[in-house]
C-alpha cells in the first residue's frame, strides 16, 4: 500500500496492512526512526531516497533497530520534484545503498526504482498523455540500465503510474508495479482525462460532499451552499454539482454505472422542513449552473439566465446536493470522517486516519 | 465572539465563551435546534437570518425550549453572497421577526443588521478600499432606514466589517461592531493590502506553517519542502517563506515588532544531523525564491538562477523553514492542533476545536 507520509503508513500498519511503501522521502531523524519502527513492529516497509544523508541515516537506524528496510531510487521523471536528475546519479546511489546493506547486516535492501510524473496523470488528450509518459518510461529505463551497467545492481522493482496513466506504465515492458490510488474516490479533475476513442472517464465517482442551501436569491438567480474553501478544495478547479438534487435529500447514491439516475427516500434528515421530499420537489434544472467559491464556508450557485423575463426554478432553502469535488485528495484531507453509503443506508462511518499535513 | 458554523459556537461556549454570534444563515433543523440548545444552556445567542423558514424553525424552536435567540437581518452588502437584496426585504423580514417575537414569548429578539462584504477585505489600495466600504455603508443605511420607517423598529446592531476593512466601517456612523478576525493571525493575503500612506499591513504576522527541505536538486536551483495542498492553502497564492531559515531550526520564532531579524537556537530538533545549527549554516539567500505548488504533500521552492555559471547556495536537506500562509482561515483549517511558541519556548498545544466543513 502506497502511503505519501509515516503518519499515513502508521494509520495503516495499525489498520492491519503489512507491507506499506512510503513512496516519497523521508529525512527527518524522528521521522525514520518511527518508520523503523513499524518494520521492527513486524510490517514490511519501504521507502524512496534521493539523497545519501537520510539513506545513511535510515541505514544505521534500522540497524539499530535490527530491522530492514527495502529502498527504491527515486528519478526525477520529469516532474522536477524529488528525485536525482541523471541516470550516474540513480547508479551511484544504488550502489551506495547495496554498501550499506553490505556493511550493516542487510538493514537497508537495494529493490529498484520510483519513477513518477503526478503532472501527467491529468493530461487530458491520451495521446498527448502516452507520449509523455513514454518519456517517463524512457528515463525509467535510462536509470534501470546506468544501476546494471555502473553499479551491477538489478532493479527488481520499477514503480510509478497513477490513477490517469499507470495502464500506460503496465504496458511499458519497464515498469513492473503502478501507484493509482484517486480512481477509488475519483474527482472532477480526473473525470475531464479522455480515454482513447473520447470517451470520458474510465471510473465512476464515489466520493461526494453532501450540501445544504443555505440562501437563494431569485432576484439573482443563485443559490448559495455551505460549501466552502473548508469544505471542497478549489485547487483543481470547482466542484461539479450531481444533477440529481433529490438524490442527496434522503443519503441516496445514484445506482452504480449511472450519474444522472435519481432515487428518493423520505426519510432524509431535511425532509420534513425543506418541502424537497420525494414527490414534492419542484423541477429545478441543474444545466449550465455555475459553482463560484463564495469563501471559507460558502459557495454560490449561479444559475444561467438566458431569458430575463422567465427567472430559473431555484432549489428551495435546506435542499441538499452531492458535489464531486475537483480534486480528491485535499478535500478529504478536510474531513475528520468519511460517511460510507449503500443504496440508500449508511453502513459505516470511517476515521479519514493518517489526514492532515506531513507529519 | 463571530462563528461561522453552529460547530465553532459549540466550541466557543464549551470553552468559556459565554456571547456568541453566528454571523450566518443556519437553515438544517438540526442545526438550529443545537444553536437553541446553547442559549438554553445558557449563553447568549445571537444569528442572522435572510429567509422566512429558518426564522420560523428558530423561533419556534426556541420558545420550546424556553429561551431566546437574539436575530439580526443580514443584508446584501454586494458580495452577492447572503443577505436580502432590498431595503424593503430587510424591512419586512425584521418586521416578521417582531411578530414572531409577540407572538412566542420573545423566543426570537430583533437586534439590527449585518453588512459584510469579504470581497473588500482584500482591496489593495486604501482610497479604493474606502470608497467600496462607502457603498457598503450606504446599503447598510439604507436597510436601517427602511427598518425604521416601513417596520417602526430600531436597530440596535449594525455589524459588518473585517480585518482589512474595519476601520473605515468602526468611522462611518452606521455601523456599531465591527468583525475583524483573521488580524489574529494574518497571512500573506492580508500582508498586501496597502494602507494610507503606503505603508504595508497594520498587523505582524503570527501564523506559521513549519516545513522541512526534504529534497535539494542543484542542477534544477530548487529545493522541495513537505508542504503542499494539505498543508498550506493556495487559494489566495502561495505562502511566503520567512527569510531567515535558522529561525526555524530550534523553533524560534522572529522578535516582535520585525520580520527580517533572526535568532538561534542548537537545541533544534533537526540541529544534529542537518547541520544547520547556529554558526554552521551556509550563506543561503531566499531572496527572489519562488514557492510552487509540487502536489498534495510537496511545495517546491526555486531559486532565481540569475548567472548560471554560479549556481545559488541552496539550503541543506533538513532545514527548517517557516512559510506565511497565503490564506490563514482554510489554512488552519487543516491543522488539528497549533503549536504556541513565545521566546523559543512552547507554550501550549491549541487544538483546533471546530475545525472542518460547515457542521
Amino acid at each position: 500500500m502506497c502511503c505519501q507520509k509515516v503518519a499515513e503508513a502508521e494509520a495503516m500498519v495499525s489498520g492491519g496492512i503489512q507491507d506499506v511503501f512510503i513512496s516519497n522521502e523521508v529525512v527527518a531523524p524522528s521521522k525514520i526512526t518511527r518508520m523503523v519502527a513499524l518494520a521492527a513492529q513486524g510490517a514490511r516497509v519501504s521507502v524512496v531516497v534521493d539523497a545519501l544523508q537520510p539513506l545513511e541515516q535510515l541505514a544505521v537506524t534500522a540497524q539499530q533497530w535490527g530491522t530492514s528496510i527495502d529502498v527504491l531510487v527515486e528519478i526525477n521523471a520529469g516532474q522536477d520534484r524529488c528525485g536525482v536528475d541523471t541516470p550516474g546519479q540513480a547508479a551511484r546511489l544504488a550502489e551506495h545503498i547495496s554498501r550499506l546493506s553490505s556493511q550493516l547486516n542487510g538493514s537497508v535492501n537495494f529493490k529498484g526504482i520510483q519513477a513518477y510524473h503526478g503532472g501527467l496523470q491529468h493530461v487530458r488528450d491520451p495521446q498527448q498523455r502516452a507520449a509523455a509518459v513514454q518519456r517517463v518510461v524512457a528515463k525509467a529505463a535510462a536509470a534501470v540500465d546506468a544501476i546494471n551497467k555502473k553499479a551491477g545492481l538489478k532493479c527488481q522493482l520499477v514503480t510509478g503510474g497513477g490513477s490517469g496513466t499507470y495502464r500506460l506504465e503496465a504496458a511499458s515492458g519497464v515498469f513492473n508495479e503502478v501507484q493509482p490510488g484517486s480512481f477509488a474516490f475519483g474527482d472532477a479533475d480526473y473525470a475531464r482525462n479522455l480515454q482513447l476513442g473520447g470517451q470520458q472517464g474510465e471510473w465512476q465517482q464515489s466520493l461526494w460532499v453532501l450540501t445544504q442551501v443555505m440562501s437563494v436569491s431569485a432576484a439573482r438567480a443563485c443559490a448559495v451552499v455551505d460549501a466552502g474553501l473548508k469544505a471542497v478544495s478549489l485547487d483543481s478547479g470547482p466542484p461539479v454539482l450531481l444533477e440529481t438534487p433529490n438524490v442527496a435529500a434522503g443519503l441516496v447514491a445514484p445506482p452504480p454505472g449511472s450519474n444522472s439516475s435519481s432515487s428518493c427516500s423520505s426519510s432524509g434528515p431535511s425532509s420534513s422542513s425543506s418541502g424537497n421530499a420525494c414527490g414534492q420537489l419542484p423541477a429545478v434544472s441543474f444545466e449550465g449552473v455555475e459553482f463560484q467559491n463564495g469563501g471559507d464556508e460558502h459557495g454560490k450557485l449561479l444559475w444561467p439566465q438566458a431569458i430575463p423575463q422567465l427567472p430559473p426554478q431555484l432549489p428551495s432553502l435546506g435542499t441538499k446536493l452531492l458535489l464531486q469535488p475537483g480534486h480528491c485528495d485535499p478535500t478529504a484531507n478536510m474531513y475528520d470522517s468519511i460517511v460510507a453509503e449503500r443504496e440508500g443506508t449508511v453502513v459505516a462511518v470511517w476515521p479519514v486516519a493518517g489526514r492532515g499535513p506531513g507529519l
